[in-house]
């Protein structure tokens, strides 16, 4: 079965789908995107990456061009003829297509494009025994609470991790944490757990919202705060949260071990709690 | 006649030409680009474009698939194709079509795109009576030096002073003055030329190169240092520098005259000796 895609009000196979060169995704990263995972073909979270969309969208004045039902159709309807049950969902809006100009073009007319692929199996070995990562020099842009498609900075630092033989790359801002190149970030620290503040140098994460849910469901402790680097190194436990990667425990940083160097029972208890949810 | 691209070594009219969406242009704004303007048929410093394009590509570890002749015979073959005499070359490398994972696909085979699209009249009104500028907080990542195609804040720049009824944005970051959204900046000091540092939060303008040894020329006095905001504010001359504009004088800046807020006459002299050079 083609992997399948929507462009423009179409399904069609992935394949077939060819864009201009003057599509201003291609021209200027000029456009936002989200990534959703759906489970036995329904997807997760839904309601909330279209939130999210919607407001990366606005927040670099693109229209979006179908509302929520819609697009929770378009969603049921590329998983179903994708026939897969475990899909990986990429959707992008970007400013249309235009003679290059770096003003907005008049009127806009927003390029939407969805693929539907398998989910690949997410190691079952980073899930049990953890992963490790680098810290990087934060060199993005201010403005990473929007989902934009100016991801060069963090194809750099993935690489970078993929080189150093790791799973992630941690930005770090002025001494403090901001995120993983593709990834949010959380420590437990004396039973509390922490994440970043979100501001504008962080993007919200959707599965890292579900996770703070689940720990206050739990009945732990948790706050958003500001996380020095100094005070990660020294975490009783650390992991990641990502659409795709659910909860990866963090075992170890730029070669040092995280508390044990073993998943800590807090991260593995939040597991347990998230996988209910999907 | 129409428009002319080349695509991964062939030409075409550029409206025939079709790109993947899992091109890494257009999911991650994973490449570099120049642009280059030819006058009578003739490409103006190409060699300096050429080398620039393969600095930005090295630096963010993307083969360039051709040779500096290669690229001079792509060019003119596409001028003449065009029918144009004075043109505008786009030329762009992504890393190219791979499904979406931010690590680098291996092997990397670039997208290598051109397109030649005629050269509109840079209005005279601009070059003989100036334009406003505004200034913006300079929220961009920290390797401007790379031309690469993250281009969003420049284009939210860009689209603010079109708002604003000015031509151009000029990015300050912690009180100093940067560059253009789409150009370099000058300032005219006591009868001394400056223009910023180039360092990472800087493009090396191909026309500021060639703008500076035209000064250099003509005996006056050149210095690239740090210039701070309030100098520019109450500089003596002012004016921007690009590959399609030229030398532009800016004879206001956020509503403020500079000078006696009309092009000054160290400007019109660069203006002239730069126009001796294409």
């Amino acid at each position: 079965m083609p992997d399948i895609g929507y462009w423009n009000g179409q399904f069609s196979s992935l394949q077939d789908i060819r864009l201009s060169p003057e599509d201003r995704g291609f021209l200027f990263g000029d456009g936002v995107y989200e990534v959703i995972r759906a489970y036995q073909g329904v997807p997760a979270f839904a309601g909330d990456h279209f939130n999210r969309l919607v407001r990366s969208a606005g927040e670099i004045r693109i229209p979006v061009p179908f509302d929520q039902a819609t697009f929770q159709e378009i969603l049921l309807s590329g998983i179903r003829q994708s026939g897969y049950s475990e899909v990986k969902i990429y959707i992008e809006i970007t400013r249309g297509v235009a003679p290059r100009d770096h003003v907005f073009p008049a009127p806009c007319e927003p390029t939407v494009f969805f693929s539907f692929r398998e989910m690949g199996k997410v190691p079952s070995e980073w899930r049990l025994k953890g992963v490790s990562v680098i810290t990087v020099p934060d060199i993005r842009w201010n403005r990473c609470d929007i989902k934009s498609l100016n991801l060069l900075p963090n194809v750099l630092a993935k690489q970078q991790a993929k080189e150093a033989g790791v799973f992630e790359a941690i930005f770090i801002r002025e001494g403090s944490v901001m995120e993983g190149a593709t990834s949010n970030v959380f420590m437990v620290c004396q039973g509390g757990i922490y994440t970043p503040l979100i501001n504008h140098q962080v993007l919200a994460g959707v599965t890292q919202q579900h996770v703070m849910r689940t720990a206050q469901r739990l009945g732990k402790g948790m706050e958003c705060r500001s996380i020095s680097l100094e005070e990660l190194m020294r975490a009783d436990e650390v992991f990641l949260t990502g659409t795709t990667i659910e909860i990866l425990p963090v075992v170890a940083i730029d070669g040092c071990s995280v508390g044990q160097g073993e998943p800590g029972a807090l991260t593995k208890e939040l597991q347990r709690g998230f996988a209910s949810l999907v």
